[in-house]
């Protein structure tokens, strides 16, 4: 088991993400070209980030539910946004059961289509109404150029889809579901966000407004960590979804949709890892400590393990690994599990043990402590969440490091090559199309903290209202 | 909101069980010909199956991961009778980012293949043995004639596939995973269960030994409830999937394949069922209380309302719901909540407010119980201990009477038509053709607890050295 180190982060940040998501073991390409397997360490992961976020959907009134995979061609077609923006990523079963199909099945790209379907059936009288369903599951959209969490053929993520009596219920859930996911990012992923509305050109494709919580990467590119669509009667028009209401009188629904994927797995790795591998906020982390007990002697083996025993059982209240391989050295071991972004290392040997002690070593900080073994538990608890708030610190230090007020847009063009610009903009799609072409810079958000007064677009100089972030992205 | 009753389960178990289904709110169909909705009372139920399964598989060492939905057709073609027992169930996407595939994909029937694929990758020493993962994911399986949650052209389930060093150690791991089965049906689904092996004509494509639990349903009708395949180095050998021994040999790795699905909420609504609706067990139910409050005038509904927060609030340890609506009566309320399943409801009504008690009504059985509001929590707890226990045996009682041990093969015939048959058996697969030809009864299994001794075959008379369950089977 030979340990190779990762390529530099400052160097070669692709290579160093693409390297480090196959050493850790988080993922793997799959046999299909844009495929992609989540290994247990990184589905694990997932598994935390799912149930952070299912709590938070639960607590907002919402409930799981699961519509098929499979989707008739002609539901796309009857919202002309919604094909044209999906078509080139379809993938389409024609041949089921031994015979070709009537109607080709497209596999789920995203479920607006089939839901729509399915609650004009369910919703008659505004008292079914609001109806507040999530789903977990994965979609598939064809991808040639695979790039792990980041853009494969399938993913998993959950939809959330919401039907409501009126615009406005639907408005304020879009917004609420939009505080959830930074409510999420920030206090368990430590990733900072910037919330804000999507530009028309960056919008979902059938929806009426799409908004959107943006992070920084370590390369300083942006990052669409979640998203939240007002589709407004557009879907309850192509499916016919009404109600009646308290007159009588039949109305279309409002709907919603918002999604957060395994994408915010590339998230997590790109914001806090480092050369070294890994680096996990301990909320989410698999695996918030591991324990290395270090020994020659049998003698010694015997007293450090009876020491490393008793601080596992105090520490039973928290995801905890016990490295007790034999086959490798105590120095591979903190390699192995820098790289895989254990927070917070335990180790134990015949000197800890002499002094009744235990030395920590913090993942996101260099340096050891000695602590006494009383109180270890305390003491975890209270580095875990140090770490947590520590993370969360630099990160948001380094957006803020890195996001300019260029003047012009000269300055504008300089910036935003290893940064993201805050700036006026005139809301104009074809000003937005050809700072991309200039650029490579694209209009990620306009942000919902807007400082008011007026400005002039950074790129035409017309006269503008709103603050935009422009930046090149994944 | 008119409230129909169900057809009577003794005249037609049939109709109604699929108009329970959609009553009930579990699921609904798909627009697409065999799909199947699961609405969201049926997928909570479904998730509390997931986390009791769950737990059991992490306690046993496993972990989760998430292999591709699409697999190339080839991989499948490796393994001639897992090619065989599933072509002709396939869903295959042949057309993928608006172009036709040079080589046509097949919508996961299961993944064998495609993790073989990847194991053989990822495996390379016994070190790396043994390979506990399990996946929760949807499968899809072409189906024309559509049976909510029985049989549908995609479910839900969870298939866990491990490697090992050893063939001995693949077995048991097959025997423990079905011992977890088994120990999930009657303790938390107070489903009692049969645990044998399959006949070789009912084992798995492309294994060697397949075992279930197999349950019996209200209509006395047999359905397998789980299975576990003993798969031998069959797809080792077609994936090469090998392992440096200790002395530095390559071998072959020994893999095995179990799986649990959506199915089995089919069996519990047909295992607990009655006329009135589901009965579903206390430890999975997606609400175990619901409170009822009775009232008529103002003053009442104020005095009522005080109590039923006081009592909802000392039983914030169960999933509890409170049916606190205004547009429809108490005895409505009653027959839906009965309609869903929930094992215990709590009335409180002026007179109960009075004496500073509440009325309970247990789901499985008639009459209510009066009882203080002091201790309510204690009362509930052993409630529902009691419903979960009373389910089992009144489960196990049914599964008793209608087993028989028929003298001959005419009485077999007989007793077959609405039981099971638990008979001495020779095991040629001739005999068992024969017997599902003339009788619709298929062996269902070998149990693994045997008498002993010998007998004769049920049909040929031949010498037999087990018994086997002959029964009609979903």
């Amino acid at each position: 088991m030979p340990q190779e180190r990762l390529p530099s982060r400052a160097d070669n940040f692709s290579d160093w993400y693409n390297q480090l998501v196959l050493k850790a073991e988080m993922a793997d390409y799959g046999p299909v070209r844009g495929t992609m397997v989540v290994r247990p360490y990184g589905w694990t992961l997932w598994e935390n980030i799912t149930a952070a976020l299912d709590r938070r959907f639960k607590a907002t009134g919402h409930v799981n539910a699961a519509f098929p995979l499979l989707i008739p061609m002609s539901f796309l077609q009857k919202e002309k946004d919604h094909v044209e923006g999906f078509s080139p990523q379809l993938a389409i079963v024609t041949i089921g059961g031994g015979e070709e199909l009537e109607e080709p099945l497209v596999v789920r790209p995203t479920s607006e289509t089939i839901i729509g379907h399915m609650y004009a059936k369910w919703i008659e009288s505004y008292r079914d109404l609001p109806v507040l369903i999530n789903v977990w599951n994965s979609v598939v959209r064809w991808e040639l150029r695979t790039k792990l969490f980041l853009r494969t053929t399938e993913f998993y993520w959950q939809e959330g889809h919401t039907a409501h009596a009126t615009a406005e219920e639907a408005k304020a859930e879009t917004q609420q579901m939009l505080e959830v996911y930074a409510d999420f990012a920030e206090n368990e992923a430590a990733v900072p966000v910037i919330k804000g509305r999507k530009s028309g050109r960056e919008k979902f494709a059938g929806g009426v407004d799409s908004y959107s919580v943006e992070a920084m990467m370590g390369d300083t590119r942006a990052l669409q960590a979640g998203t939240s669509h007002f589709l407004g009667e557009n879907f309850a028009k192509a499916f016919s979804i009404q109600y009646l209401n308290r007159e009588n009188k039949q109305q279309y629904v409002s709907t919603t949709s918002w999604g957060l994927s395994t994408r915010f797995v590339g998230a997590i790795i790109m914001v806090h890892g480092d050369d070294q591998g890994l680096v996990l906020p301990p909320r989410l982390a698999p695996f918030q400590v591991v324990i290395v007990p270090i020994y020659k002697t049998e003698q010694e083996r015997s007293a450090v393990m009876e020491q490393t025993e008793r601080v596992q059982q105090s520490l039973a209240e928290f995801r905890l690994k016990l490295d007790d391989r034999e086959e490798v050295t105590p120095g591979f071991k903190f390699n192995d599990w820098e790289m895989r972004g254990v927070p917070l290392r335990i180790e134990i040997g015949p000197k800890d043990v002499e002094q009744g002690q235990v030395t920590l070593a913090r993942r996101d900080e260099k340096g050891r402590i000695r602590a006494p073994v009383e109180g270890v538990a305390q003491l975890v608890s209270a580095t875990l969440d140090e770490i947590q708030a520590n993370m969360l610190n630099k990160a948001r230090e380094f957006m803020r490091e890195n996001t300019h007020d260029p003047a012009d847009y000269a300055e504008f063009k300089e910036v935003v090559k290893s940064g993201w610009a805050d700036v006026w903009w005139c809301g104009e799609e074809d000003c937005e199309a050809k700072i991309k072409q200039e650029t490579k810079a694209t209009n990620r958000v306009i942000p919902l903290e807007q400082p008011g007064g007026q400005g002039v677009c950074i790129r035409c100089g017309n006269a503008a209202t709103e603050r935009a972030i422009f930046a090149r992205a994944y």
